[in-house]
Formats: C-alpha cells, structure tokens, sequence
C-alpha cells in the first residue's frame, strides 16, 4: 500500500474567504502575526505499487475532481509510509 | 517571511463521509483502486523568524482553531520557501 497526497490551494491571486476568517479568527485569540490561506489535502491509499502510469492517473483525477482549476492549484507527491 | 503548513486529517478510526464520496465518484470516473481521505491544509505565512516558541505559539492555535481534536488530527511543519 502506498500513498500518494494531494494538496489542493486556491490561487495566490484568488482570495479566500475562509483563510482571512481563519486568519481574523487567530488574531482575536490572541495570534498575531499569521497569515493563513486554507486548502484541502487528500490522502489517497493506492492498491499496489505507485508507477509513473497510476501517478499519471492520479494526477487527471486530481485535475477533473479533486480540484477546480479555474481557481486552485494542485500538487501531487508520494509520502512515503512507514 | 517562513511558512508553516498545519494538515488536520480526520483520525483514522473515524468516518470520513467527505473522502467515501470523492473515492466512489473517482471509481465512477473510472479510477478505481483508490480510498480517498480527505482532510485540510493551512498555509501559515508568519512575519519574521520561526522560533521554537512561534512554533509552540502555531501548535497552540491549530489546537484550539485549526482541529477539532476530538475527530481529527494535525501535524505541523516548517515548509522551506524558494
């Protein structure tokens, strides 16, 4: 079993609402100085071994489903497990 | 300016109805032999140096604010930026 992650992020140039109400949030507690912009993060257990074709795979899905790339960006890795 | 990046994933023993949904919509869109959780990412971008303290301070928020300990989990990491 391997893993491979995908971090989803909205765009730099985007904003994000829930980022600032995050980053608001922290400031009220008593955090200052932190700025947080929130994306989504996919653990994906793949059956079998990760070659450079189920990459490839993961990589359209993440495109087509697990992002909207009209506004985020995506970066897949393989974790390694232990 | 460092950047920290908190991800808060749901506990391995809990439900993930989030990850059980993209996970049957990927095998659908004919992507099959993976299991998807899905979790969250926050990028942290902190004014100055990241101390130990900074880091303890980072520690403390995702606690209270970032994860809902009792259903989810966090690690926190320095990310190097280029």
């Amino acid at each position: 079993m391997a893993r491979v992650v995908v971090d989803v992020m909205p765009k730099a140039e985007i904003l994000d609402p829930q980022g600032k109400a995050v980053t608001g949030a922290l400031q009220r507690l008593g955090f200052a100085g932190l700025a947080v912009r929130q994306g989504k993060r996919f653990e994906i257990e793949v059956d079998g071994e990760v070659t450079d074709e189920r990459l490839g795979q993961i990589h359209d899905a993440a495109e087509k489903l697990l992002a909207n790339t009209v506004i985020e960006d995506f970066a897949v890795r393989v974790e390694e497990t232990a």
